[in-house]
Formats: structure tokens, C-alpha cells, sequence
């Protein structure tokens, strides 16, 4: 039996994923297919244009079986924590025999190489790079330049291989690979080239745009050229969740609420929180009374060392209460528990078998959690679970739905606490039908 | 030398304020007047309609020789705190002989009687008090009746007399009389009897309509009406004001803030601030989740006993960060410094004189605030002076103004930090220039 899973953010699903998906699925040959999906917050430090659940049945329609979320402490973590999370989840399924990513260079060897050096840190890497750092190159720009001297120094293989730790797909494959590496997974990689645009290419272009590019469509009301970007299931369910007033979604209506935060917030508070070295939190206090927009206050925080996506993430920490102590201890404990969105009928087969197989609990019914976690203290099988974390993890996932649902057009969705109401998403029904 | 002293918030400065003015400085034929005014933040739980410099300057331009700021840990605490730390300034001046407040009753004497019983607090009227607060009457109702039963128990005097301890500005009245009374104050209280609506009536009533129905207008875009209610000087200020792009500034306008503050709270955490008792920190936990503005937010939370301005004034204290300790503190400690807001020619002697008497001391140049706190340590007259109280306190004011002003439409404005940045407003030409 081949299961394949998935790493995903899905913000929103496009016909570059679909792609992706149906590549992927073909490629290994999979019975299965389970997903890891960022629920209301991304890597890039933003709300999800439209909610986890909308994002789950979106995937289901579009041909996952089963979609479990990372938790929000991994998600909205740079490449190393959000893979870090989210290989682990695949991993605790017990099931997963392959993993495709996308990826700019599609060239797994060399990956699979440099993945390797990270794995083992040589001393003279870990020098080259220490150099590296002090010279103000944000993280994943020092690394690749220690990479590529540390490469050029062994005479290893053709430095200019390392290019592709440029690129944001190959460097999250990497992540990827370093992880299973790290805990020692016998999972088959397989990476899809990816066509179309970078995601950071916000330019739209058509049948295959970027994330970036239809979000941006979709905030200026051009449904029309978003549509083109997307499979049909995925337009009708964004479509009908804005109709409902469930989004769009966007950084930018958090702007009050970022502001209010950082102008009312001493340094010390700040540092309980995770990420804000490197005298980030000077920058943060210093420039929130002195920024009118969050767009000011992100370019004026921005130094060379630091990127974007970063400054983002870090502008919704002390929101979602992303502590310092939980970031740590869940980086090195890992998830503590398998949360089900959604699955249809091979999904609920394939989520049996994880049930039996799992070494953390499974949560399908989100108000449940605190029973769960009370139960699963009892279950020898789940010999290193921390109800303690499980808790904080959980509750970090609660309260980033509960931000998210603010910015709701409509108000009486807002009030909806929608973690502790909805249930896992369910797909029973024949295939879409495009006329319903 | 006769000085007058008033306490105000000219949220926004109307027709009653001048008539009150005007009679006031008349009744007590006074030589300066001084003014103690809320800043940013209101008795309400409200966010100033127009920052606390344009209301200084229209106060000034009004007939006001001195404003001082009302620090904000005071301005946005009940009648009681509000009126300690409003009457403690006004001692603090050393120089105010008369205090003048408007009265719905102007009943002075009747006032005085029960002033009497309040800082004397007999045993029975404590018992009273204490029944009627375990009935579930909010405090305001329970005192009410308890002095009452009290006085028709004692045969004081005819109990229907207390009926004045119903309505806002009597209230007031009674707080500053029981305040002078405890910190020994000599001053001569005089009553303006209020004319027009009373402050809770929304219902604009042209020429003497409240400042809630003013506001009400202004949020309506309808200025034509508004402008019937305000002195020309008013009118014009607030209209420069909002051409600016700095205000209107509403209550509403901080929904997202408000909402996303208090969902991602837990109760311990909201117990680090003030006020948070009789259940209300779990209320307020809860309903933010289940509520999708904060109108229907305060309207859950509610319950009989608690009054809408309480809730409203709680609902901002996270964001300013009120705590509970800094609070206390100021309540037992009274002011550290008088903040000057502005003055007229008269008012800078005035300022010259109170700068050699007060036991505090004289901020004028905010940006300055901790060189005068550390000078202020040093000088024998300042006694009882608190330096790290002054910090806390002075922060709050200054944080109070940075909360404020993400509000304001120009974006451009809301950058700029204006306490630092702004001295005191100087009004030093001839009266108000119609023409100009």
C-alpha cells in the first residue's frame, strides 16, 4: 500500500497545486493521499484567505483523501520549524511511504546531498557560516553562501549546484529532506517541477499564477482573472465564502490590531514571546508609534539580515501568543497530536488505520481536546506525550481560528467560535458536481 | 487672588460648557481659571472625539487660562477615581481657591449633607450599603439606596432630597465635595445648575445638546447640526481637526483591537488588570469569542449590576494596560506630576506661580519626562514624590495618546508621536479671530 503525503498551505488552492497533486499522485502510484495544511495562519505570517474548513474542502474536492492541520506553532515558524512540524505529523501517521514537494530545480540528488552537509554539520560548514551570519546575510543567505564555500572547499561536488537553495520550494524541500533525515524516516521522496510562477511572483499570469498573484486579484475584486488560475471547485467554495462574508481574508485588516499591540508593548514583554533577537525587539517597539500603516512598520523594522516573511510572522506572535517557551519545547518534542479537518471515504479508511497506528492522539472533534488529552496521558502506546504541550499547542490552534474569524465581513460569523462548533469537514458524495 | 478650578473632558467642548464656563468664572468672579481634563481616553471608556491638544486649544480659546491633563489612570476609572485624582490636581495647584461643577440638582447643600455621610461612612449606612450591593445593584444604584434607608433610619433629613444622587453630574459633584473633604481642601465649592439635555440624552436638541448627541452628529457626517451645538471656536478646531485626517476618533473604531485583545486572553491574564472582579474577567473571556462587535460584546457581557460605562472602561484597560497594581497605587498615592496641556498669557503666570507651590512636579515638555522625574527626586519640596509611580503613570498617558491616534484617517498622522513631539499649546494672541 502506498500512502503519499503532502505538505501544504493550499492559500488558495490553484491549478499549479492541482497539478502538483495529480503529478504526485501518479508518480508514486498512491492508494492515499494525506495532507499537512497550515490552518488559519501561514508561513508568511498572514490570515488564510478564507478559513481552514473552506481550505480542507477545497482539497478534498480536488482529490486529498484526508487532511490534517499543523499546528499553528509550526505554521507560522520559518522553513526549518514549519518542516520540522510538518514531516513529524506525516511521520506520527505511521502510514505516509512517500512525500512529493514541489520544487523549482526538481533535482532530488543534489538535494538530497546538501541535505546531508546540514544534517552532519562539519565544523568547517558551521565556521563558514558563523562568518557568514556576522556579515549581516539574513539566515537563508548566509547558508547558502557557507554551503557553496564549505562545498568549494572539500571539492564535493560542482558548487553551482547549490543555487538552488535560492529558490523558496527547494529551500523547503530541503527542510524536508533534513527533517526525515533527522528522524530517521524511510520515506521515499519524490519532487514535481513546478510550472507556472515563483510563488513570490505576484504578478498574475493566467492558468497558472501564483498564490500571491490570485490573492491579490481576489483583494482587488477582479473574481474574473482569479477564476482562471483556479479549478472550479476551488473558485465556487472561495466564492461562496466570501458570499457568506467568511473573507477574503488579508494582512492588511489586521493593521489596527497589529499596531494597538506593538505601540502598548514594552521590550520585555516582547522577548516572551519567540524570534524577537538579533535587537528585534527594539526595532518592533521602536517603530510601531512611528508607523501609520503595517506596510510602514514591516519597511521600517526591515534590515538586510531580515526577510519579509520573518517580520511578518513575527508582527502576529504576540497575537496568537506564539511564546518563546512553547516554540522551543515544541521544537524539540514535536506535535502532540494528529488534528483531522476533513477526509472522505478513503480518508476515514486511511484514518482508521492511523488511529491504531499513531503514537500521539488523534483530535477529530476539536471541543473535545481536554478529554482527549486526559485519556491519551492513560495510552501506553502513547508513551512520550506531554499533555502539557498537547494543551498549549492546541489552544495556540483555538485562538489563531478565533483572530482569524475577526475580520469576517460578516459580523455574525465572527461571533462563531468555530474550532470548539464545526466538525472535521466530511466528503461522502460522488465526485463534484459542477451543476449543483 | 481668586483661581478657579474645573474639571472637564469637552468631549467635544459645546454651547453647556460655555454657558458653565462662562457662569462659573462669573459666579466666583474669578482672576484665572485652571482646568484639570481628561487626555485621549475618557470617564466613558471612550477614545476622545479629537485629541486632547485640539481639545486644549479650544478650551483656551474658550475662556480656560490653564489646562493640565487629568492622567489617564485616573480619567478612566469611575466617579470615584476619576474625582480623586481630578480634585488631587487641583490641590496639587496650590493655588485654586474656587471649584465650580455643573449639577443637575444644584442642590449644594443637600450635597454637602451627603458628602458628610459618605467620608464618615456610620456603620449602618455600611451595613446598607453592603445588603443592597448583595441584592445585585451596581454601585452607583446600591449607594443610592443605602443612604436612603440611612437617612430616613437616622431621620437625617428628608430622604427624597437623595433622589440627586441619581443623575451624572451629581454624581460628579458628590465625589469631588467627598474627596475635597478627605484631603482637608479648603477650596469654596460652587454648583452651576445644568441647562439642555442631560450628558446621557443622544437625542440632539440643538443649540444645549450633549456631547453624546454631538458626537452622534459628527459620526453621522452631519456637521450642519453639530455646528448649532459648538462655539464657533469649537466648530472650526474639530473641522481643522478631521481635514487633517486626525479624528473623527469613535469607541467603534477600535473593534478589531478590542475583539482581538480580549480573545486571545485568558482570565489570569486579565487579572493582572484592574477591575476585572464579580466574575467579569470570566465574561469577558467568554463573550469575546462568541461576539462579532463590540456593541454585541459589552451587550453579553451586561448583567444588572454592572453599568455600560464600566464595561466600556474595562474594555480598554488590557490595551492601555491599566493594572491592577498601578492603579492601587494611584488611587492611595494621588498624582505625580501635573502635565500641562496649554495656556494663555494669563495662564503662563499662573503656571510660574504653581511651579514654586506644588508638591509635584510640572511637566511641560513631556519628551522630558524622565530628566524631571530624576531632578525631581532630588528637590526637598517634592517630599512624597514616587518616581517609579511617575514613570508608570506618565507611560500610561503617553500610551493612552499612541492607542488614539492609530485611529486617525490620515495615516501620515498616526505616525506621529505626539506626546513626544508636541509641547504644550501656547495661546498668546488676541482673542479668537473669527475671520481667520
Amino acid at each position: 500500500m502506498k500512502v503519499l503525503g503532502v505538505v501544504v498551505e493550499y492559500n488558495p488552492f490553484h491549478n499549479g497545486h492541482l497539478y502538483h497533486l495529480t503529478e504526485a499522485k501518479s508518480i508514486c502510484d498512491a492508494d492515499f493521499t494525506v495532507a499537512v495544511m497550515s490552518g488559519n495562519f501561514t508561513q508568511r505570517g498572514e490570515p488564510a484567505i478564507v478559513d481552514k474548513f473552506a481550505r480542507t474542502e477545497i482539497a478534498l474536492r480536488c482529490g486529498v483523501d484526508l487532511v490534517l492541520e499543523l499546528p499553528c506553532v509550526y505554521a507560522v515558524q520559518d522553513a526549518g520549524g514549519f518542516a520540522f512540524g510538518a514531516i513529524s505529523s506525516l511521520a506520527a501517521t505511521r502510514v505516509v511511504t512517500d512525500i512529493a514537494f514541489g520544487s523549482e530545480s526538481a533535482d532530488l540528488e543534489a538535494l538530497e546531498k546538501i541535505a546531508s552537509i546540514l544534517v552532519e554539520q562539519p565544523p568547517s560548514y558551521l565556521r563558514f557560516l558563523h562568518e557568514e551570519l556576522k556579515k549581516g546575510h539574513s539566515f537563508p543567505n548566509a547558508r547558502r553562501i557557507a554551503l557553496m564555500r564549505y562545498v568549494a572547499y572539500e571539492k564535493l561536488f560542482d558548487p553551482s549546484t547549490l543555487k538552488i537553495t535560492k529558490r523558496s520550494n527547494d529551500i523547503l524541500g530541503l527542510e524536508y529532506i533534513v527533517n526525515a533525515k533527522k528522524l530517521g524516516l524511510k520515506t521515499t521522496f519524490h519532487v514535481i517541477k513546478r510550472i507556472g510562477s515563483d510563488y513570490r511572483d505576484e504578478n498574475f499570469k493566467g492558468t497558472f499564477s501564483s498564490a500571491s498573484a490570485i490573492r491579490r486579484k481576489i483583494k482587488e475584486g477582479d473574481f474574473e482573472s482569479a477564476k482562471k488560475a483556479l479549478p472550479d471547485e476551488s473558485y465556487s467554495i472561495i466564492m461562496r465564502e466570501m458570499d457568506a462574508g467568511r473573507g477574503p481574508v488579508f494582512y492588511e485588516d489586521m493593521e489596527k490590531l497589529i499596531l494597538g499591540t506593538f505601540r502598548t508593548m514594552t521590550r520585555d514583554e516582547l522577548n516572551e514571546f519567540a524570534g524577537f533577537n538579533e535587537g528585534l525587539d527594539q526595532r518592533f517597539v521602536y517603530y510601531a508609534v512611528r508607523s501609520g500603516t503595517v506596510q510602514e512598520f514591516l519597511e521600517s523594522v526591515k534590515a538586510k539580515r531580515f526577510t519579509f516573511s520573518r517580520l511578518r510572522r513575527l508582527s502576529v506572535y504576540p497575537i496568537l501568543k506564539m511564546r518563546k517557551k512553547l516554540v522551543e519545547e515544541s521544537n524539540e518534542k514535536g506535535p502532540q497530536y494528529l488534528r483531522v479537518l476533513g477526509f472522505n471515504e478513503k480518508g476515514r479508511q486511511l484514518l482508521q488505520l492511523i488511529k491504531r497506528l499513531a503514537p500521539i492522539p488523534i483530535v477529530t472533534n476539536a471541543s473535545n481536546y481536554l478529554n482527549i488529552s486526559k485519556k491519551a496521558t492513560k495510552k501506553e502506546r502513547y508513551e512520550h506525550f506531554e499533555p502539557d504541550l498537547f494543551k498549549d499547542q492546541f489552544e495556540l490552534d483555538i485562538r489563531a481560528t478565533n483572530v482569524h474569524s475577526i475580520f469576517f465581513t460578516n459580523s455574525e460569523e465572527r461571533s462563531y467560535e468555530r474550532d470548539m462548533r464545526l466538525g472535521p469537514v466530511i466528503i461522502v458524495s460522488k465526485p463534484w458536481n459542477r451543476h449543483n
